[in-house]
């Protein structure tokens, strides 16, 4: 695939991710995909998953994070986590070299959007409002724009329609506050739990960059609440059942875990939650 | 498309929507999909949800209702809630100009039903009893007819067969009991919860026309439980966040709803709950 | 379809079933779908459930029974529940002439193994180890395999790599400790629930053959914890509603269940529990 010089020459491959915070009691989720699949009839839907805690913008935009880089080139990403449907908040695309991502420009774009700009700069990335009505269903209602907005201009998208038709371009997307570790001030790194996943497992905002530059390696120490876990191991099969263990996750982030078991209820953490990291012998 | 007389000469898009009570954590609609696949193997198969609550008949009427019509043209719509399920209660398909519906006749079709005899009157309307095992597995047990008889007959459908050969065609369906708002002594509009959604939201049995015709405009206040809501809003984002909201919501009811929070937890209520509308300053 | 002489020769239709522990809170599953439509592009993926309690690999192992039988020939079915991740335990495929199974060795092909066994023989069966990195992502993580080996070993499975490239062919598989239904010192067959499903059902190891074996006709009655339910019923409908009922379920295996209601609430029973069958008269 080409390198485009900004989005709006992006062939799309007619796979569309949804990622929600609408749950699957009811038919929210359905009822967009009705709504593609009459504008689209041969787009490919996948799930995420739409159990992003209501309204939580921090953690759509990590989980979009962790699953976007491996769909095919040319997917388009759809979250809709929306604590703003019917007010003034923009609906924007984001185009780059790889993927488009639509979504409200709440913030839930954020990693998706420094991690092309780092990647391939801002020349080959654009964002686009979604202006243009008539993209959208003829009726749209106050509440459900991931119906009347976001899913017809998806599947108009992947139906082959250009991404610069959609509205005017804008220079930038509005950015979640995503908190950074920080070095403590008797040494060691500073994070938090940004993730309890289906398992009970701690995913932290602490990364492999984090660690080394404050040249900590896998003689480091975990401390959170009273508990202390020793060394940074690579799976979960390296400790007992039932201990705990630290090891980077697959997201490539600091995470927390019990061996066949759930390292938030043993410890009785969640996310928000702080978590100090020492190296050897120096706590 | 053209309307058919009939629904025999329905020519299917090849789309099925799958809405059950089934849960998502046994293999049940797996197996259905499996079933449906060997017989059309080019079907789109679009899970509504698996969560309507057991063997609620009323929930999964309504729950048809907010999707059905966003979909494609010549759609298959899957309803298995079956609390009859081996008994005598027939299994029936009911074809409109728009779009067919399999199910076991207890009720579910119950809206679907009604608005196709608004739009289009009882003669472009036609329903059949499942009747012959030619579409059906070979063994059919006693205990899941979504299996071995609903996947295979919906999944026939959707590769081409007719209608009028599923079995003989009947005059009506089994219609469940769905209660109108009623207006009270004293005034004022008396409704029911009949949903609450993943957010919390809190939708009735109130419909735009309900009002219109009690003569309640935008500054009508609701009453539940001990609380009262003051005016009509367009939207969640038009009150202050954790404030309770009364709106038309995205499937043309009132709803109670809580900015960025749930109006169930904070009222305490639940479907069959009583709702109060009142016009300004009647009450 | 033609019985192959081992599984190198089987056609693959195109689709994938999943069935794993990770739950639909978090990314995993799409990831792993995003791997395999990047290999993949027109392979059908079809979720079974994800609801697999974490590391159980008999629940896992009977989920699967349930519904591969189902699928047209040439399915591809991928379990992944993965206790062991990161550590020795071998990753397979099993070719039977119906159908491939991939998945951790640790057991979850128990039942699939046997059954492929009993109905065609060793010698239309085929197992291969994992072992060829040629057709997992580049990057292999310590701890998610179903996105780093088995998604893409699947995808390339489905999009026409031959089974007998994946790596060396082994005997066998590893074999989960299935607990078979014994006879009582008192007579009578004593089996457990193995599985509870969505509606509360329990689900118990004894089959009909047990029964047959047991001399155990419709006339039986089963005890469970200090409740006895008399004779076996062929459907809910056949009690009244909220009573107990025992039957032959829709997997062939002796159910108990409430009508309208929960067994297993109703019981305050769950997995593990033990089930006593006796004959008319003989308790």
């Amino acid at each position: 695939m080409q390198l485009a010089a900004d989005g709006e020459r992006m062939i799309h491959n007619g796979v569309i991710t949804l990622t929600t915070d609408f749950g699957i009691t009811d038919s929210y989720v359905g009822t967009m995909k009705g709504v593609m699949l009459r504008i689209a009839p041969a787009a490919r839907l996948v799930d995420i998953t739409h159990a992003i805690r209501p309204q939580n913008v921090q953690q759509a935009a990590y989980i979009l994070q962790t699953f976007y880089g491996y769909f095919p080139p040319g997917t388009i990403h759809l979250v809709v986590v929306d604590p703003g449907v019917g007010s003034q908040r923009r609906a924007i695309a984001l185009s780059t070299p790889e993927a488009t991502f639509v979504a409200p420009d709440n913030g839930v774009l954020t990693y998706a959007w420094r991690d092309a700009l780092d990647r391939w700069g801002a020349s080959a990335c654009a964002v686009y409002e979604l202006a243009d009505p008539r993209f959208w269903l003829t009726h749209v209602s106050h509440t459900f724009h991931g119906r009347d907005i976001f899913a017809p201009v998806v599947a108009h998208l992947a139906a082959g329609a250009s991404l610069d038709a959609l509205g005017p371009r804008l220079a930038s997307i509005v950015e979640a506050e995503l908190e950074q570790p920080s070095v403590g001030r008797t040494g060691g790194l500073i994070g938090r739990i940004i993730h309890v996943d289906h398992f009970g497992n701690c995913i932290t905002n602490i990364m492999p960059q984090h660690l080394e530059e404050a040249r900590l390696n896998d003689k480091l120490s975990v401390r959170i609440i009273d508990q202390r876990i020793m060394g940074l191991q690579h799976t979960f099969a390296d400790v007992p059942l039932g201990a705990l263990v630290a090891l980077i996750g697959s997201s490539s982030r600091l995470e927390l875990a019990v061996r066949n078991g759930s390292a938030a209820q043993t410890l009785g953490v969640g996310p928000g939650d702080i978590v100090r990291v020492y190296g050897a012998g120096t706590e």
